[in-house]
């Protein structure tokens, strides 16, 4: 830490705006997880789009790095500081302000630092919904979530963050603040500036507000579960699904590792199996008839009896368990780390990705639950570890190498959901190659001294 | 013209790849609708993505410009050089492969140049569904498609085209080619760099190959057409559609102006008033009671008895004469031109925006059929003009202004569609004011010489 620029800083802002002390700071050095620390120069803790503004043209002016942070919930160490002790972590956590929610345009403007359960409660309780789905909607924050593009299990209806996105406002690295805030369906002036802050992780801007694209409640809503005697059987019946084009919401596999897990944590009562869960939207008539005709695919597949849930409770119950992996898996070993990866393969590559990873599971020490949003060819892995054992941490990075390169290998990316950061940085260079250097191009133009979030995605 | 940089041209590259005498160029030189007007250097004609990377490099060695041309039906211009015969124009029709089409992955690769109408054949012959409906399928190019980010009939469901891409192959303005040819559903590695070229207009790639995501083929469509007793009643029908969540595929506005000029055609019957006309998909139960839901809500609103269409033939025949307008609208002033623009405001303020146009129109001696896709807030005019009477242009271009500014007053944007080429320019600056000098850091970065498409979208 450099004493002299903390000195800086201090003199620079009310202090209010600023934690200093090792106390108050450590919380923001590390990642919710505990997989990724730095040390910071201070935290900053704007209360407005002014304060991030002048907190980012103090910093530009003397090459200081800014590490904008939501809800520090990044699987790959995106929102963690250097161990350097001079980047500047700018939590948006005071930007909570739920600005408008617009039923009759089915839009909802929110400051970044809001929670997203916050961000769905605001939507259903004007009659709305917001569909981006993740289990960590209780700490993640909405800004973090456009910063790394994020996903969920509504994916496969929806789309990913960035398509839920109509607007945004963001602080770019010079303390200039570019503003769309808009709730237009469709906007077809000049370069997509929206979709591209969405999911740069930081290093482009600092999003202050953003308007998201609400939908109505579906009339009807459906969920089961579907267990299968094999996980190709799973993937299998997953993929005739999609290519039959019945418009499931979501279809999530939880492989029997997962199953078993689940059980134990949520008092559950499902078969040890690789098993679908699937749920759809609709009208009463269309969802009856969309599930027929899952439940034939899945018979096709050779699938056990689907456990239906219609009514909200029973519905909140199953999607709870699934949210709950997390936990469920950290029960399967006390005290021990979540090591989480994701990639994605085509769908038709998908079966033999999870086939040939579950063999390489098989043979290694570690226990690893695997989830997938398989409609997307996107899944999971949880790799249990005691972050004591060096040869653990090091065996979860081998497994986690083979089953990128196997993706990678079938047309695959190493991430579909979870982002670059710092985690997967030599990952995105084998897989990008020459593209690499456009999205440098762009670093450059925007932050031509790399203030903003430097050293994450990519190194200059 | 430069003759001695069109002898430089010549001797670098094969006849076959070159066209220079006038009647040759004079196609390439003017769009579809003979409103923008260019002199080129020459027509390059490549074959392969290596070509365009040779012709790029060539012209960025000596800062000529490049028109990037696809179908040349672009509605501002984007397509067309300047007047100082110094611009190469490159067509991109011989690259015009389909690559692959893989029902499995519900994707398909195709060159640039293939016509909209070809992919939308070669999906539909796997079995599947590429929803990009375009009046213009059997003239417009894909890769052209792409770059302008075109909308049509199917946004309201499946999105713009950027919505619609899941890779490209595109021509840096060095020579280097970026490719990223996908058929993943979600991809979250840095930059979105495919939403940055779809839609940026030849400014910043030539897009040469692409893939694309697909549907599957709805179980059952039906179509309807239901006439309303004001333009008023009939969007706030559209509008309580939308945010009931009923998820219809299509609701196009047709007003009566335009419902005149569409019997007339095509010899139809319809009831000359403002008119929807809708489209669901789903299965045969959920097709049937999503129809019956908007049939009430626009009962509610006073509209009349709807007319269905089913069968296949029905349908081709009602949105037959839906992409017909423009044809419709000719023959209502032969001889005359189609001076169209578009707007999109927020959908609450849709009527709004549309009675006030129409108040203008009616005061105006010009003719001006009004096309919506009013699900999204987006509407088209199509400007009868007598392009020798200069007096029609300037009422044309009076009105254009008043409808733009009145669509930004109700944060709306300048266009929808369309986008902005040459015919925009001073609306984007309006409308967007900094966030321009974004996107001109942006295309700096990538195109320093200015070479693609200079003076499109904006200058710098």
């Amino acid at each position: 830490m450099s004493l002299a620029l903390l000195g800086e800083l201090v003199a620079a802002f009310p202090a209010d705006l600023l934690r200093t002390a090792d106390g108050e700071r450590a919380r923001y050095e590390t990642d919710h997880r505990n997989r990724y620390h730095g040390r910071a120069l201070a935290i900053a803790l704007p209360r407005t789009v002014d304060d991030v503004s002048r907190l980012l043209a103090w910093c530009n002016q003397r090459g200081v790095g800014v590490v904008p942070q939501g809800g520090n919930t990044s699987y790959c160490g995106g929102a963690t500081p250097d161990a350097s002790g001079t980047q500047l972590v700018v939590s948006l956590e005071r930007l909570d302000r739920v600005r408008s929610v617009d039923a009759a345009d089915l839009s909802l403007t929110v400051e970044a630092g809001c929670l997203l359960a916050d961000v769905q409660s605001a939507a259903a309780e004007a009659g709305c919904f917001f569909p981006l789905a993740l289990g960590s909607a209780g700490s993640c924050q909405i800004g973090g979530n456009l910063a790394t593009n994020a996903g969920g299990l509504n994916v496969l209806r929806f789309g990913m963050t960035r398509a839920l996105v109509l607007g945004v406002e963001a602080v770019l690295a010079d303390g200039r603040v570019y503003e769309r805030l808009r709730s237009l369906r469709k906007d077809n002036t000049g370069y997509d500036l929206c979709s591209l802050l969405v999911g740069s992780e930081g290093t482009l801007g600092v999003i202050t507000e953003l308007t998201l694209k609400l939908s109505g409640i579906p009339e009807a809503i459906s969920g089961g579960v579907c267990p299968f005697p094999s996980v190709e059987a799973a993937c299998n019946a997953a993929i005739a699904t999609i290519q039959s084009g019945i418009p499931v919401a979501r279809i999530e596999l939880l492989d029997d590792v997962q199953m078993d897990a689940v059980n134990k944590f949520s008092k559950l009562t499902y078969a040890v199996k690789d098993t679908l869960f699937v749920e759809f939207h609709g009208t009463e008539a269309g969802v009856k008839e969309q599930a027929e005709m899952v439940q034939s695919i899945a018979a096709e597949h050779g699938g056990g009896e689907f456990k239906w849930a219609t009514r909200q409770e029973e519905r909140t119950h199953l999607w709870q368990a699934r949210h709950d992996v997390t936990y469920a898996n950290k029960a399967l070993r006390p005290g021990c780390e979540i090591w989480a990866t994701d990639v994605c393969v085509p769908i038709s590559r998908l079966a033999e990705c999870i086939l040939e990873t579950k063999k390489d599971l098989k043979q290694s020490f570690l226990i690893a639950p695997l989830v997938g949003h398989v409609g997307d060819g996107n899944f999971h892995l949880g790799f249990l570890i005691d972050r004591d054992q060096p040869e653990e941490l090091a065996e979860a990075e081998r497994l986690n190498e083979r089953l990128v390169m196997r993706a990678l290998a079938m047309d695959g990316t190493c991430t579909g959901e979870h982002g670059i950061g710092l985690g997967k940085q030599k990952f995105l260079i084998a897989e990008h190659g020459e593209a690499v250097s456009v999205m440098r191009s762009i670093k450059q133009a925007l932050d031509p001294l790399n203030i903003l979030n430097p050293g994450k995605i990519f190194t200059l």
